[in-house]
């Protein structure tokens, strides 16, 4: 599903294109998050037309336990449920259980759960998500994992990514034994573990890169640790990845970090840092981080940027962003979680076109700097 | 700034245009509130361009208090404090200050009220809310008055309509030798009040028609009377105004009450009913009304009304909406929000379609009890 088209000369950026059956995606790509089926306070109109997002992520435990299987399957999975024709990742549910329900018990066969809506009981293997996944009808899912907390010993981490071999080993088996639902192909990734022990990450990114996955994804890391480890772990673990399958790095981040992780060798990214940021009103600006809520705000009767191509900075002057968020207006969040995004999504289309035009090298430790501003 | 440009044959429905510096109105129509500078889940772009709104509505109590009057001056007033420049109509303040505010004094000289917000104590007169209203450099502002409430004894409402006529008096001399801020002209509309009494609203008609407003409005109804008597007070009040003014109905109302009230002479609505409950989950449509958080929906996995022009109808089935309806996602309040207005506006312009024709006595009654119905 991936071909490689260049590699940067003194970076280890990479540029390259996913085909999907719902469409081509350009990498480096940022994935907006949509939780339940909904990238929060955006429509998908805007989406498309707007942020020119290429592929949105679903989350498979939200999903499964609302509005569960059942009415997924009979909405014709996510694309059909959300009216979404574009690709779609969809995680494996592995992260939730771990960060989000109550009750945990972790055992060969899988992890049994506690739902966090209702206290129900739910068992996922790696076999199950599949089938869930299966039932989302995703372009790209994801095999279950362990994803242990920063820091975490050196014995607990290996043992953790055992399992997480065994389990990546059924899912991949259980995968090429099963069908799509709805006609479409589906792509699964392995997830590299391993914490930060490097003889770890090497041999989990071996393992992984055996069982022919479509595509391979960096888990473990955004989990608490320092940036510049997680860095360090970034270079290091992209050096043991085949070059012919796509790299996913989950859970990043900040505009820094996604243009640094480029530098590295990522090609795909997924946060929540965007939408979630704009619902606490802090935007993301090609020239900084801006806080709305701050009273110097209050008082700037003009646009902020306005040659950017985002509905706030071209149409709306600060005073009134100012007002909105303060006000709890729902306008105020519909439009800096659309600026957020537009942002990221125009950030790595830079990303791309300095890629191209061999001036990566150059550009990027500057626009790390410029991007990580308050202003 | 009135032109009547046809009346129906059997009905006292009329065809009108207003025209303001900020463009022409069709009439009959309504005007989507925008409370504090912003229609409550609505961009500014999806009011244009999708709701296809003429004008809109703010409120000059919220908007006083927030921002505040020096902020809304600096910004160039209300059209460019939230990026719209189409026509704008304020109201005075009156009816929040008697609804919302915590402490009430009313005098002579004005209304004496603490802000619902901090407690802050503000002094509205007939003369500063015009100049409040200059600030606020609406298209067409409002007097202050007093609105009673029902049931409420005819002498209360003989006094109350008195000072409201005084303060008329008092707030036309103060527009007429204050001038607009902006460069825009800015029009005043009388309020006639009088409760459910015939010869007061007689009186208050007649005296509100010698003062020359620009327009007139019929306040005082829809706070809590019975719908016929709402109908039979606004069929004798109509009788009772100029021809040759626009004529304004505040705070109606239901699909079934515009409807109903052009046929007896109204060419002016607004309310928050579509953004209000859009917010609570009910949406109007032109086969009635849905509570989308019913559990019929959940499973419906079709479009509601592929043929209706509002994102909600034509992109997204119905087990989705209930879906984000049920999650709290603020996108199923964009949509239904969105939906509601796009319905309110899209019968306007049916009902101007119908009086065009000469068919709207044919079809009012039957669209009535169409939209009436509970789906």
């Amino acid at each position: 599903m991936y071909t490689l088209r260049k590699k940067a000369a003194q970076t280890k950026a990479r540029l390259g294109t996913l085909q999907t059956d719902h469409g081509e995606i350009q990498t480096p790509i940022f994935m907006p998050v949509g939780t339940l089926g909904s990238v929060k306070a955006v429509s998908q109109d805007d989406l498309v037309n707007k942020i020119k997002a290429q592929i949105i992520l679903g989350n498979t435990y939200h999903l499964y336990l609302r509005p569960g299987n059942e009415i997924m399957q009979a909405a014709g999975g996510l694309h059909g449920f959300m009216g979404w024709d574009k690709p779609i990742l969809t995680d494996s549910g592995g992260y939730q259980i771990f960060s989000l329900s109550d009750i945990r018990d972790l055992k060969e066969k899988g992890a049994t759960f506690q739902s966090h809506l209702d206290g129900s009981k739910h068992l996922f293997t790696p076999e199950n998500v599949v089938d869930t996944q299966r039932i989302l009808g995703s372009d790209i899912m994801m095999i279950l994992d362990e994803c242990p907390p920063w820091p975490a010993e050196y014995d607990y981490v290996k043992e953790s990514m055992g399992l997480t071999h065994r389990w990546a080993k059924r899912g991949r088996e259980h995968f090429l034994k099963t069908d799509p639902i709805y006609g479409h192909k589906q792509h699964q990734f392995g997830i590299v573990q391993g914490g930060t022990y490097k003889d770890l990450r090497k041999e989990s990114s071996e393992f992984m890169a055996s069982l022919d996955f479509e595509g391979l994804a960096i888990g473990g890391l955004s989990v608490g640790e320092p940036t510049d480890i997680m860095y360090e772990i970034t270079d290091f673990n992209t050096d043991h990845l085949p070059e012919d399958k796509p790299r996913y790095l989950m859970g990043v981040g900040t505009p820094a970090n996604l243009i640094q992780c480029v530098a590295l060798g990522i090609d795909m990214f997924d946060c929540v840092m965007p939408t979630r940021n704009a619902r606490n009103g802090t935007i993301f600006t090609r020239n900084g981080r801006v806080n709305v809520r701050n009273a110097k705000w209050k008082h700037h009767h003009k646009l902020l940027d306005p040659d950017f191509p985002s509905d706030l900075c071209r149409r709306y002057n600060m005073s009134y962003i100012h007002h909105l968020i303060k006000s709890d207006e729902i306008l105020g969040l519909e439009l800096t979680s659309l600026h957020n995004l537009t942002f990221y999504l125009w950030l790595m289309e830079q990303i791309r076109e300095q890629i191209k035009n061999d001036t990566f090298q150059e550009w990027y430790p500057r626009m790390m700097e410029q991007v990580e501003q308050r202003i």
